[in-house]
């Protein structure tokens, strides 16, 4: 295996957003600044991102000489440069002149300037002015020393419903369908009289005064999206990427995001990147924002099935949520090996020096108003900078993922916008988590896939809630299971294909066989209320026990497959709650209901035994994770504690500790938040 | 007595809303459908509701092939048409030529194409386009045999705000009122300069940019647009009924609903029918839902004093509440023969087959996506149809009302609109059904009507909360008590006139002389908190007791009454909280605050004990209900019980099980959800 | 001293809005209007508020005969008048006529016409209207012998985001910053790719459409507001002044109000006056409403140091809150009262008789609609009015503060809307609040001021919260410790300047010298959460105790100030909590967190006592309040029960009772909600 460097180099970076525009009156700061970043380890950083003002104070007038000082201070120090395409915020000469780049709401209300992330996509003003811009930022810096990658745009999101995006919307719908007829089946628009005669009659969703209620045209509306989006994106790539193909491009993405189908995105970049703001310290549970934010690395890795990049990070607190939480001592560093644990290789901070004013003033940054590194947050920053710096041997190295956790962006779109059976919430996202949480902290490794990326790879696939089943999915799903491989569904799978349209003659569909049961109907509950699930021996001698079940209970009938756990509440008292389906070579399980976390605990640790996937715990630690990554020779083992108390982790075998530069075997204590990165031969 | 037979059987019939448009592409389901609903026992069937884009895909370009094939089919098997008119929900071409039919909301924004019941009942273009279809039907479908009646448009609802609005709404008022004088007056626009001097200065109200605070205007606007709706809904009667006047004409209406006086509404209908989606299973207390949803059946009833169709239900749960819970088993039977209890003549659901997708994919339907009746549902729908088949005699028999509950719908707008005294919340339906709750639960008939009814043939009136005192009310209360009748009057009564102007000299205004009290002022309480009411022997042997008010709290002083029950909290300790006066040759109650169930209990049972009141249940059964109607030699006794637990009842004499063949008598035993039908001669 | 006298009696006026045009129709009504004032007490009106659309019934056509009556009337009957100009609401033919004159909404949607105090403030057109109507109403009035006092429009408030109000702002930020390279660093306008290159680019904030995260513009916006405003106000001024300038000219204020400041805007008027709805008996804790109320009064005196007017309070209920409490029996006095203690001389309510329609018919008035004084309320008014009657020498006398409070405006505006550190709400009202409180309940005459103040006068300065220091506020601040005053800062003190830039190089900025303390970071706390805060003997004998924190945690360094209590929590454990330095001949006390009441009795107690502060009560009872006023020559003690028992203070010394007219001395018990007035020689 060759290493897959991201910026070429054997070293997990470390770095940060940098803004130096907003310090130009301040030439002693921007002084003092390189200085810092070298007591601080910093060796990257991402630069341009809302210059366009500053690059072009007027249509046609630019001034890169700011630019150029900064790049050349950088290069002479050492510093690497990930530049910025400046398309997240505009100029407002910009708005001002071409008002068609601004953005229509749902409520068809043009936006005024100001704010970012917030232009027509569409607009062909708008994409002429991007490239205008793009072509002279590649023309001057794309063969710059200095430069290791394009940072497209920033934090795509967010929907347009101008008259240019309808028309464009309209088009798409055109290329996808083919016909109105088609159209009119897909969208089952028969019903409440809402067939289209005219695509001039299609107008995108708008939930308070238009349509929202047919669910193929609310669907089919995110997907165009979704690519109108790559489309803006592409065309800011095909403008720089040609001055210089070596230099890879990617665009930053966020905590699992809604807007946009990220496995049809990360396509067109040569690498993905993210920016992580989990709420540390907020939750009483601290495994739960632990193993959510790994559920969320472990995407951002298996998008491209490759290392990624911490883009954005918050080195103490953000200032946008409702609590601005401090990390407590210890955090900073926890949370960012964390990431390279997960498959993070380089790993930056938003931002370098905190605003002296507007909006984000407040937001945690590495330089302080205070202005030195001498505090407790840039103590800790240097700290973390100098263990990145022995931990260059990780660069490139992989996680070996045998089970995958499929979590779907256009399923969640879709069951989200299903009127029913729960309109008071399907938490998809949690019982994903639920899941993924419990591989988690047996420290085995998981890719999050979606239903379009194989399955052969994994012994084992977690599937909750695949209420969409999308193109030849449920074929996959046989075959997978045929050849030997162990699949877990649950309540509220197989319920519609990828329009949206209901399966007739029997749920789970085209799962029905594979599952071996009959889904007849579902119950919802009450926040709080429980069902009781109960096995014994003659079930399931592995899952004796009684537990809790919550959410939906689906209603099942066992066709092929055997009961292993049942209801033992309400009228369906004794129906299937949970099933086994020997099929081909393989199993294939159905949990009908929300399960508590006992059962999971015994369910998961059944799966991970029986298949003998590689853990890197022997058996849970409250509050703590184990993740591994590997190369050709050697594993590097990466321990976290998430809790406030200290914990104890035994060792097998023999470990170099790549922190604190010496060996280490037996028991390993890792203080309050504290971590440890090992390595040992293969 | 004639029996009033709504469509010339004596029967009752069973259906549903059939959309066979939507299943045109599906000719093998078309085809299953007659034999299904032959397996179901349906043989009544709404049609056409959503039908306009199919039968007029183009302006003038009509197709009723598919009609006349769905219809044919339905009468060659003997399935009965309930006949829609398409306006409920507007074909796309429409809305693009002729954008003034769209609605336009209180901001004034007009709405975008979709969804439906969202058009302007104004627009000439509107009217005249749904004439051009509704012509087209009658002439072709008016003297078809299987159809049975004419069902107009779909669940009216809703206001509009645009320009044609605005003048149709000023000419109402300048028919009114025929001066702004007197409108300025009745609106008591002298306060904050509200004066108007122009008829064109008068808007429609408007939360967030206008008027809102003008209770007189509030309240016309709502008067507007019943009015408004009315004379819609009578234009397209006035097009369909030439072509055949004896077939009869309804529209739909909803659970008590807000935008519209059903009591004016109902005038210009032949019969009423409503859509019914109770919460079952939601509310703790099983009773609360099911006195409720009798409440509800009982002014369907009341409306036109006959019986009335159950337009619409869900055989297993909606899906567009927060929580989609199933009906439990025995749940249909019992929730539809309530309707039949309480003068039901047809009992239909929403919808015949579900869709594959959109919006009501995932509400119930009798035949759920798997494709056939053996299913849970099914086969409870099919008993049903069985149970159904067996009450023939039932059909046209009458309730017997000797109680009356006003419920007025203007005096709900008026209060709810009046700013004070309780902004939190008011609480009219409830406080209504703490004292329906006590009849029905002891199986007292009651009509609910509001102020414009006429009083004499009910012994016990009770009339929660007459903020407004419409008309003659007034002198009706004074002449109905004089006459004999026990009137129950609450705080918050007597308090404006129709203008919403206060009674000037006394409240409780017009009724104060038949009350005997003067109501100085009016205290309001916390959710939650509660004042101590007292009674004792000196001032009522009956109601002796401690009991807890809360809500409200009228401060009275008695004038002619006298005091049955005092406060025992706050300042107003010792000052009346129930009176009771001798007026003519009937008594008159007051209840100053709203009183616990212990304390309604006793009173009501005090009341029906005295008027010595037919009651079917001897004595309160917890989630029992028992209902009777009336034919000219039987009477019909339809039992539920609403608990997840066993009830015994016992019988009083002999009665033929109308359910089981068989006949009856001592204690009958009714399962969790159970229901019987008994009857006997009279 | 000379006594100021606001309306030159030695009189305490009792009085309200009379609002006659409502009752034009009802002649008998206006009749026994003026005896029922006499048997009220009533000496005082406010008239004219909402006359406009009766004054002017058509652009340009006057008519004065109905208010010349009514005018003539009071003055017969010795009633003295406020004369208000009508600008608080638009006749319809003004808005219907000139569109120009509706308010803006932040979403840019032009207001309807309708309601009140929604004009645009710039319109030329409504201002030339506005200066019509107050001509005509000065030339025939000023000289009045009835008349005492201009009531200039009603409760201003709120923005306007038209293009005239664009233009104006714009003209606004012009004058400010004079370039447009300065506005672009004071609002940090880079960030975001924000920056200004025409003046034409800037718009006013706009959460949903626009920008609202530039902090600058969001203060600058509320600058222009209160100037735009403020410059209306003054040409309203400029009209009627010079017909008659001995008549003085006042606004009337609302509780502390957000959208305008009062410091800047009270300088344009002779004297302040204020509307006050507390809410008396809603919350648990009677002392939270009554000091909070009292915070308010001292605010109302401290803007132009002298008495001011309570020109709106009501008799019983308002209408327009969630629950409309009744006052219960004293507390009418009690409340009115208070007011005068805190420097009201005259005591007015709204309104003098009920509407019978519209918005606030049911809002409390000394006439209810039964039309006479013989109610509960009626009678409660009629004892005021003979209290206040022998209260003549307390008018013009002053409050003699040692302490005072800080509250900024300009400071609240800026750090409600920073972005972080606590989203969730940083309550800086209650923090306030906090420690009045602790004086008020000591009887320490507290004067409420901003930074612009002097601070010279007192020998206490309690301000907490200052985030922004405006102007030369910590140089002041310096000076004023430096002199022995004592100062009092707390937590998120010191962070901004007056453009919501950040300090450099250490918080608390100017203050960091006077407080001796370096703030390196703030930590958060959910709601509920506590961290421990103790002291021992070692840190100070005097606070020594456990107590606990809230809201927000600074983390400080003690530079040159004493540690006088610590964290014993989390992580910042052992840091200081509690810091005093002696600076100069005074000492600045720092307290890092929100501390509890256990705490700040402790603390405030310390201050007061070693300040030797004038207290008038010896120590604090429950719910009881006291308050002085002086003249040259006689102090008047006002003391308030506010609490639903009996209380009992001990008087030093003897004391006339003025309500009872008898001496006193010893234990004054007071009743609930009992007050008495007492004076006694100096």
């Amino acid at each position: 295996m060759n290493p897959q460097l991201v910026f070429g180099e054997s070293k997990i970076f470390h770095g940060c957003d940098y803004n130096p525009e907003q310090w130009l009156d301040y030439p002693e700061i921007l002084e003092k600044d390189l200085a810092l970043m070298q007591e601080a380890g910093c060796n990257i950083v991402s630069i341009g991102i809302f210059s366009w003002a500053k690059l072009e104070p007027e249509e046609g007038k630019f001034d890169f000489s700011w630019l150029d000082m900064i790049i050349e201070k950088l290069h002479a120090h050492g510093v690497k440069v990930i530049l910025a395409t400046p398309s997240g915020a505009r100029p407002a000469w910009l708005d001002l002149k071409y008002p068609e780049v601004l953005r229509m709401t749902e409520d068809r209300q043009t936006r005024l300037h100001g704010h970012r992330q917030n232009h027509c996509l569409t607009s062909p003003v708008y994409r002429e002015k991007v490239k205008i811009i793009n072509t002279k930022l590649a023309e001057r810096y794309a063969h710059h020393p200095a430069v290791v990658s394009w940072h497209i745009s920033n934090e795509f999101g967010g929907y347009c419903h101008c008259p240019l995006c309808q028309k464009a919307f309209r088009r798409f719908l055109k290329e996808r369908y083919g016909t109105l007829e088609k159209l009119n089946h897909a969208w089952w628009s028969t019903f409440w009289s809402h067939t289209y005669t005219d695509w001039d009659q299609i107008e995108s969703p708008s939930k308070n005064l238009g349509e929202w209620c047919v669910h193929g045209l609310n669907l089919d509306f995110r997907r165009f999206s979704t690519a109108q989006c790559m489309d803006f994106c592409k065309a800011e790539i095909d403008t720089v990427k040609p001055f210089n193909p070596d230099l890879p491009v990617t665009t930053n993405f966020m905590e699992f995001f809604y807007d946009y189908d990220y496995f049809e995105f990360a396509k067109i970049l040569d690498y993905t990147c993210w920016d992580s703001y989990p709420e540390w310290h907020v939750y009483e549970d601290p495994e739960y924002i632990a193993s959510y934010t790994a559920m969320n690395h472990d995407l951002m890795r298996s998008l491209k099935q490759k290392p990624f990049v911490l883009m954005e990070h918050t080195v103490s607190c953000t200032n946008w949520r409702p609590l601005s939480r401090l990390k407590k001592p210890g955090m900073e560093k926890l949370s960012c090996l964390q990431a390279v644990a997960h498959g993070a290789d380089s790993i930056q901070g938003f931002q370098w020096r905190k605003s002296r004013g507007s909006s984000e003033k407040f937001h945690g940054a590495i330089i302080d108003h205070v202005g030195h590194l001498n505090t407790r947050v840039g103590r800790e920053v240097k700290e973390l900078g100098g263990i990145l710096q022995r931990l260059g041997e990780v660069a490139g190295t992989e996680v070996r993922a045998q089970a995958a956790l499929v979590l779907d962006t256009q399923n969640r779109w879709a069951l989200d916008d299903a009127q029913g059976p729960r309109n008071a919430g399907l938490h998809y996202l949690e019982v994903c988590l639920d899941y993924y949480h419990e591989l988690w902290r047996r420290g085995v490794a998981v890719d999050v896939i979606d239903e379009t990326c194989p399955l052969d790879k994994y012994k084992l696939v977690i599937a909750p809630m695949t209420y969409m089943i999308r193109g030849d999915y449920g074929q996959r799903v046989e075959n997978f299971v045929k050849n030997g491989g162990v699949y877990v569904s649950t309540f509220w799978s197989g319920i519609v294909d990828e329009n949206d349209l209901c399966f007739l003659g029997g749920f789970p569909g085209p799962l029905r066989q594979v599952l071996g049961i009959w889904d007849e109907e579902i119950e919802c509950l009450d926040e709080g209320e429980q069902v009781k699930v109960i096995s014994d021996t003659a079930l399931s001698p592995e899952l004796w026990g009684s537990y809790q079940g919550s959410l939906l209970c689906a209603l099942v009938h066992p066709e092929s497959a055997q009961t292993l756990a049942q209801y033992d509440s309400d009228f369906y008292r004794g129906m299937s709650a949970v099933t086994r389906n020997i099929y081909g070579m393989g199993r294939a399980y159905y949990v009908a209901t929300r399960l508590d976390r006992s059962f999971l605990d015994n369910f998961v640790r059944i799966l991970v035994d029986g298949l003998d996937l590689t853990r890197e715990l022997s058996h849970p630690i409250a509050g703590v994770s184990a993740m591994a990554r590997y190369s050709d020779t050697k594993k590097f083992l990466f321990i976290g504690n998430y809790s406030a108390e200290a914990k104890t982790v035994g060792l097998k075998g023999e470990y170099y500790d790549l922190i604190n530069e010496q060996t280490r075997s037996g028991n390993l204590t890792l203080m309050p938040y504290g971590s440890a990165v090992l390595s040992c031969p293969l």
